[in-house]
């Protein structure tokens, strides 16, 4: 068992709570939380928070963490020369020995930044699978089916195959985006989420052009043509939703989709600003998510909140938009919940013991005005000081305990990438 | 004397180049850059880059360094109320001592993040002066003349005692706002400026209903007024300048006046985004800076160098908009340049040594692709291995050396804001 103490416990639940009590944790789950008892029993570690923050991890609810490999390889470039000029010919020469290195790489940025949980969406699930276990972390898988896919039935298999392997992986059904999946593809997945009747994620009008797209093949937006075809009878949502119509925020708001936001991503590639404040006051349910270092380039959950929070000052005009508090609740809570670990959403008895430790005896964290603002709009990286996933601590004071050492993960990558420019 | 070796020398002035040069420090400056000699002198300290990257240190070319005192204060409503129910109030209660420690704080943060240099405009310069020299840090001090002062000719003063005081330290002419300011104290501050021949500086712009309210004043933009009213005659510029028109674009290219763009407290007070790509087209020379914590709330370049490039591509909606190498020129040289601080713009001998090193070994700079991307768009103060200010070595590895312990600061702030909460 492990017991932290003597610090505070903040809780984004129904609500922002704080409490000097202590957490326990047994195996990969929280066994005790309260107040200090008079029988303690034997603890295999004891962490003395000294002050300090105890908190439910980020859960990254929208990424492709190999993808690590093409951050900074193509930046400053209009997004379709990006795209099809530097991304997808790189990508071609992914294996699994290179997606399970950046992977790895991707994963140890998580963990400097309190991520506890990704959800992942790109190619050779075995190996990122194998990624994964090897470091301890958690991750939903959400398959990407379109209609480069030679084989699309290997994603029923994948379904079955990655939510009976471990603890810390699963698997939820989802398709790349519209324009790149013919109607025949969402019948197929239709009929996939009919058997398992089981949510559905997609990327969803992350881009001006794709909107348009969608209304010149369908005569309809993405969301409308979605939901026509059935594909959220069991619910899910989309990822990036920028360019989302009032008819489609209201269809997410009455269907309960996830929207989960991607603000870094979305400037970075000129998609636009996501109506987060908007999307919320309608009732749509929202997480964050970093998207791939190749758009974005970092992994940083602070950067996200921070931005997910301000861009809607700036969109609406208006200083009193955006809130760290709401922003901090869907970092922690709505992302576990999108992802369909709800066992993740709180520090609370029974529940993953997912969780991190921010820093208070840092300048950026001082003076304790406010410690829930603070952590939105000037916490950073050095403040996470422990990032606990399953019970296991992987991160505490800049150093991994990840399997390896990261000299040797970052030798395989530069290795992998002076291949790959050849 | 000081040896940095074994790195990568990252130089911005003139364009970016990347050598393996040594770097010598002697005194408070630079005495040797170049490849490794034969012949070696003894060295005080020789520092083993080990790969890392050297560089020169980012200019905060706007501040408010004592506003971490409100840093989550007040956050997330309106701007008047802000301002004028929340920071006006906690203002009046600032005194010498408390200064003196928020100041401290401030440049605590300011380490963590490779800031070198800050451009502040604040209370109470004796005591900030007597932090700075402290901690031995360096500052340009802006006069920030308004109606509200007391007594103007105290600018005078103060701009012969700092500007004699210590080569870390010197002052500028300068004027809070436009709004702030009646045509009087603008043409005493014109007599002052044709007295020493010197470069002015001023909050410019930075939110519609300032400029809109300028126009009803004056009939004329703030930039129009103030170069109508000769305060620019001797050069200098503007904080923020968010809403430029097309004439004060021409002026400021024109006349080669600063603008210092804040695009996080431009986001957070929901001011605007400034035209960074357009101004830089016109010929506008350029800075960054971070304004105070009350309205951003951290001081992290890494945040305001990320956002000085991507916002310029949601802006114009062109991912090739933008771009990391100029802004990097703008944090290191043009930040130098604007302050009047001219020796500290570069790497090379003779120039003062405000040097930072940026630690390669963590995931978010993996793999090398491209180190100034990395740097700009990946970047984080996770990578700040070291901040040299003035051949010192201010802070590394995460520890302080300003001549006390954070603890101490910490303490002492907390128990202000106890008292100033009252």
């Amino acid at each position: 068992m492990i017991r932290f103490y003597n610090g505070k416990l903040l809780r984004l639940k129904g609500g922002v709570s704080m409490t000097e009590h202590e957490v326990w944790v047994e195996g990969s789950r929280i066994c005790y939380v309260g107040p200090k008892k008079d029988q303690m029993p034997d603890f295999e570690r004891e962490i003395d928070l000294d002050g300090d923050v105890l908190m439910p991890g980020f859960k990254n609810a929208h990424t492709h963490t190999a993808m690590t490999f093409l951050r900074s390889y193509a930046d400053d470039m209009p997004l379709n020369d990006w795209l099809f000029k530097q991304v997808f010919p790189m990508e071609a020469k992914l294996d699994g020995e290179t997606v399970y290195d950046f992977t790895k790489l991707g994963i140890m940025e998580y963990l400097t930044s309190g991520i506890t949980a990704s959800f992942d969406m790109y190619y050779r699930n075995d190996d990122y699978v194998r990624a994964n276990l090897d470091c301890g972390f958690r991750t939903v898988i959400c398959s990407a089916l379109n209609n480069f896919d030679a084989d699309p039935t290997n994603i029923e298999r994948e379904y079955l195959k990655f939510n009976n392997i471990h603890e810390n992986i699963s698997y939820m059904l989802g398709m790349h985006a519209e324009y790149t999946s013919g109607l025949e593809r969402m019948e197929y997945m239709r009929s996939l989420l009919d058997k398992y009747k089981t949510p559905f994620f997609i990327h969803c009008s992350e881009t001006k052009e794709e909107v348009d797209g969608c209304i010149e093949r369908h005569g309809m937006t993405p969301p409308q043509l979605l939901d026509k075809l059935g594909l959220f009878n069991y619910g899910g949502g989309g990822y990036h939703c920028v360019w989302m119509t009032d008819e489609d925020i209201e269809l997410f708001a009455r269907k309960k989709l996830w929207a989960v936001t991607n603000p870094c991503s979305n400037l970075k590639l000129a998609s636009g600003i996501a109506m987060v404040d908007k999307m919320l006051e309608a009732g749509v349910p929202m997480a964050i998510g970093t998207d791939g270092a190749a758009s974005n380039n970092a992994l940083d959950f602070f950067r996200e909140m921070y931005l997910a929070s301000v861009l809607q000052k700036v969109q609406n005009m208006d200083a009193a938009a955006g809130g760290a508090e709401k922003v901090l609740e869907m970092a922690c809570v709505g992302g576990a919940q999108a992802m369909g670990i709800n066992d993740a959403d709180d520090i609370a008895e029974g529940k993953f013991a997912d969780m991190i430790v921010i820093d208070l005896k840092r300048p950026n964290m001082r003076p304790l005005n406010n410690i829930t603002k603070n952590i939105v709009y000037a916490g950073s990286k050095e403040n996470v000081r422990l990032t606990m996933v399953a019970g296991k601590v992987l991160y505490e004071n800049g150093e991994f305990f990840i399997g390896e050492e990261p000299e040797a993960i970052y030798e395989r990558v530069e290795k992998h990438m002076q291949e790959f420019r050849k």
